[in-house]
């Protein structure tokens, strides 16, 4: 107690143009603040990395854009070392958007306990921030309110083999789907995905010559949901291996991020011809309804019918390397850095 | 009787690379067959001209396409000349899917009988094919079923002056929107819309520096619905045009169709962080609903609370050019060719 007087954080240095490299960030060391009533001291024990949050890094215009200077945003998954709030004991397990750094003084209603009780079995701590966190109900929601996903469907999903992707998989299998196709970026993935973790077919993208044609065929004849991870030229091809009335959710635009100018889409006529529907959202809105989702998602996980994969590396320093292969592809799974 | 033997048609001689011109279509002159059962002759005094008829010109491999030496399609008013078939009378007015021709042999099933007793105070028979046909049914089910439009909100419409637009934003006030905001290309069509068609107010594009900006000035803020007629740089701006959950009902892709190689959008990315949606749509999906619409709109027309306009042009012969201009933004309102 009290011996955690200092935080190692990550600030964003410099906008970044395409990915993000060695210059975007910068490491500083600060001192906490001392506890005020209602506040706790945590020691941030890993933190997640999220695509998503890579457009905040690029344009002062962005709503929610991060300020230079300003902490790097990110869930975070800690310990209360430190407690001037009667709902949060010292050694409670919390999670909350602590951000990229080793220790925090933060508000007790910004932190959420975790029931240590729920990390037995197959279930990590980490899955807090993962399976059971933002990424995982992305999936759920995605599916369910935005896909509006029904008995016997088809499901194509990109970045397949991404925390959000091999979810959304699985996920649509327990929900009933009849088929699921995912998209990766190897064959080890593919490998994986049709394998322990049950997708009916793998399009290998970077084998792939025609895409749209291979969507067709994985697809038997097309999907009726696309669950987009990516964007630009993918969500193209995808848009003409939908069936009529297809459904697309927008769950990240993966190749947009590092683009300074978008690429968007070029296939809007489709969108009459064959009656589909595109719609994104933030999966923060359906945060009321997080807890049944999760309790459903733990009991498949012990129950071996719900795989997650996390690449947890050591090392608060090596947060921006790793932040970066999320770009390129070299990523399988959950990515988080172990504060250590 | 019988002395209608022979049909003026226009068919395709060529697919058009951009707006379609003289060598696009050929004028040939065929006999009628003669009737058999369950047939009527119907000898047609108008035609109309839709510019969402374009892509099925381009290519061989768009789903619909118009084959090589084949009829144009379109909607068609007539009057039955010859019938075997108790259903349809000589002097019968039917609508239906007749084509650039001057009269053809139909099977009865075919045509759909219109009721004279509808067209007296403000409405004339040509609204069968326009106001009370599919442009006025795209507005009312893309408004309703697509846009899923709510009291109070604010609906901004491209090609605000065409047939489609121009009855969508008046049906968006009688719908209960709050605020009404069409874009049109001349200070005469925007005069007309704000004026007569009680629009809250007009975007001319063809004077505006920044679309984006100047759609969210006439919105106050920003629109919930885009009734999209038009596509591409327009969608665009649109789509940063847009509240937090706004609706975009695809109707039409004006400036996509005659372009080979589609621009579509870039802005992707706001669809998560605005939560939107973009929806196509067929209007022949609600036919069964189309009777209880043209009641409601019938009523509002001879009530002055929906005007509508129409451009007939003299002559089968000047088809073709009546058909380009509706592409150069020439047209106001539904534009007819009246055979003559």
């Amino acid at each position: 107690m009290g011996s955690l007087t200092t935080t190692r954080r990550w600030v964003l240095a410099k906008r970044p143009a395409g990915i993000p490299d060695d210059t975007t960030f910068a490491l500083k060391e600060q001192p906490l603040p001392a506890l005020e009533e209602g506040q706790v001291k945590v020691r941030v024990t890993h933190f997640s990395l999220d695509p998503g949050m890579r457009p905040a890094l690029s344009q002062d215009t962005y709503v929610g854009a991060t300020p230079i200077g300003s902490l790097i945003t990110s869930a975070g998954l800690g310990v209360v070392e430190e407690s001037a709030d009667e709902k949060l004991k010292v050694g409670d397990l919390v999670t909350g958007g602590f951000g990229w750094q080793s220790a925090l003084v933060a508000k007790s209603r910004h932190c959420v306990k975790q029931n240590p009780a729920l990390f037995q079995g197959r279930v990590t701590p980490t899955a807090a921030i993962g399976i059971l966190g933002i990424p995982g109900m992305t999936s759920w929601f995605g599916l369910k309110n935005i896909a509006t996903l029904k008995e016997g469907e088809t499901v194509l999903i990109s970045s397949a083999s991404g925390p959000v992707g091999a979810t959304a998989g699985q996920l649509a299998r327990l929900m009933g789907a009849g088929r699921v196709v995912g998209i990766a970026g190897s064959k080890s993935k593919c490998d994986w995905l049709t394998g322990e973790a049950g997708f009916d077919a793998c399009i290998n993208y970077r084998e792939t010559d025609n895409l749209a044609v291979a969507m067709r065929d994985a697809t038997g004849g097309g999907a009726d949901i696309y669950f987009d991870n990516v964007g630009g030229e993918m969500l193209d091809a995808a848009i003409t291996a939908l069936k009529p009335g297809g459904r697309i959710a927008v769950s990240g635009q993966l190749s947009e991020y590092n683009n300074p100018e978008p690429r968007g889409i070029r296939n809007t006529l489709p969108f009459i011809t064959q009656r589909l529907t595109m719609r994104g959202f933030v999966v923060l809105d359906y945060v009321r309804e997080f807890a049944e989702a999760g309790t459903q998602m733990v009991q498949w996980i012990n129950d071996g019918k719900l795989l997650y994969l996390e690449e947890v590396i050591d090392g608060i320093e090596n947060a921006p390397t790793a932040y970066a292969g999320l770009f390129t592809g070299e990523n399988f799974g959950r990515r988080l850095i172990h504060v250590g």
